[in-house]
C-alpha cells in the first residue's frame, strides 16, 4: 500500500459484534483512517451499543457516530419487534431475526456519511459463510449495492465510485477469530448474543451464540464471552 | 391491468412536494393500494411534513406512516445543516441542497417496508428532466436500486423483486402539473420551497419556487401556491 492510500479515510460500520470488531481491526491494519459508524435501531439488547463504544475506544478511531434508526416502525423481525420471539435454534431458510433490509439502511447511512467525508472506502463485517442465511451478506448484493452507490453520489458523478470492501466474506467464524487476535482484538469488549442481558452476559442458546462458541472451539482458543447465571 | 395486480400493495414516498403528490395519484389511479411513507430528515421547513399528511388525507391510502431520520448527525446539505444557506439561485453543477445518499435511504426505508408488507412495488415521484442535478434522479441510479433490491431481500430470494415506479421520470413540470390535474390532485396542499414559512407560505426565490413557478406558467394553470409577504 503506498503512502497516499494509507492516508485514505474509510468509514466503517461497527455493531460492537465480533465479526466487524474485527473488520475495523483490519481496515485499521490496512492503514485506513477509520470513522466508526454505529446504530440504535431499537435492539432489544442495548448492552451492544455499549459493546460498540468499547471496541472502538479500544482500538481508536479518527471518529465515532451513532446514527438512531427508527426500525420499530417498519417492524417484522424479531430484533425489533416484540412479537416475534428470538428462536433458540436454527430453523429452515431465512431466519425471523432478519432485519428487513438492514444492511442497506446501515450501508445507506455509510454511503452518506462518506459522502460527507469524501471517504471512498466502506468496511462492512458480513460474512456468506457462517451467514445464517441472511440474503444481504452475500457477495453478489455487495457488489449491486456498489454497482448502485457509484449513481448514487455526487462522488460517483464526479468518476469515483465508493468502494464497500468486506474483509470476512470469505471467511468462517473460526479464520475471523484468528485474524482478530492476530490483530490484538478484545473478544471480551464484543456481544454477539441476540439475547444478552443488561450486563452484556450472552443465552449462549440463540443462533449467534451457537455460531461464536462453534467459532471459538474451531480456532482453539479460549472464549472470553461472559454467559448468564444458569446457562 | 388485470384483477390480480390491481389488488397489489405500493409503497409510496410522499414528500408533501408536487412531485410525490402525483406519484401517489398515479399509483392510486394505476389501482395500487397505497402505503404512504415520509420522512422527518430535520428539514428546516417543517411545514412539509404537514403538507405530507394533507396530501395523503386528501387522496387517501391504506396506511401513512413517519420515519424520523437522523441526517442532521450526518450533514453537508443546505436542507439539513444550518451552516450551509440556501442558494437563492441556480448554480452550476450538483447543488448544495443535494442531501448525500437521500433518495438511497429513502428507498432503502421503502424496501423495508415493502419487504414487511409484501409489496413488490415502491413508487417515488423523481423527475430527470427538471432534477436540479442530483445524481440520485437519474434513470440509471432507479435501474441500479432495483437491481441490488433484489439481491438484499428475502423476496429477491424467493424469487420475485420489488420494482420501483417512477412515473414522472421523464415528464416536464408542466406534464407532471397537467397529469395530477387531469387525476383531480390538490396542489394548493402540497410545498415545493426550500425555505417555506411556518404557515407553509412559500420564498419564491429558491431554485424550487422558481421551477414550480415556471411549471404552472408552462402548464397554463394558475398556481395556486401561497408566496411569504413581500415576495
Amino acid at each position: 500500500m503506498n503512502e497516499g492510500e494509507a492516508q485514505q479515510r474509510a468509514v466503517v460500520l461497527v455493531s460492537g459484534g465480533l465479526d466487524s470488531a474485527t473488520a475495523l481491526a483490519m481496515a485499521r491494519d490496512a492503514g485506513y483512517h477509520c470513522y466508526a459508524l454505529s446504530f440504535d435501531y431499537g435492539q432489544r439488547h442495548r448492552s451492544e451499543l455499549q459493546a460498540a463504544a468499547a471496541v472502538v475506544r479500544s482500538q481508536g478511531v479518527a471518529e465515532h457516530r451513532l446514527i438512531k434508526l427508527d426500525l420499530r416502525a417498519i417492524g417484522g423481525s424479531a430484533l425489533t419487534d416484540d412479537a416475534i420471539a428470538v428462536p433458540q435454534a436454527p430453523g429452515e431458510g431465512i431466519p425471523v431475526t432478519y432485519v428487513p433490509a438492514r444492511n442497506t439502511l446501515f450501508l445507506s447511512y455509510a454511503l452518506a456519511w462518506a459522502e460527507v467525508l469524501d471517504a471512498r472506502h466502506i468496511f462492512i463485517g458480513v460474512n456468506a459463510v457462517d451467514y445464517s442465511g441472511y440474503p444481504d451478506c452475500r457477495p453478489e448484493y455487495i457488489a449491486a449495492f456498489e454497482a448502485m452507490a457509484r449513481l448514487a453520489t455526487k462522488a460517483g458523478v464526479e468518476g469515483h465510485g465508493v468502494r464497500i470492501h468486506t474483509p470476512l466474506i470469505h471467511l468462517s467464524k473460526a479464520q475471523i477469530i484468528q485474524q482478530g487476535l492476530a490483530l490484538g482484538v478484545d473478544y471480551a469488549a464484543t456481544i454477539s448474543c441476540y439475547a444478552a442481558d443488561e450486563e452484556g452476559r450472552a443465552c449462549g442458546r440463540c443462533d449467534s451464540c451457537r455460531l461464536r462458541a462453534a467459532g471459538f472451539a474451531a480456532a482453539g482458543v479460549a472464549d472470553p464471552t461472559r454467559y448468564q447465571p444458569g446457562t
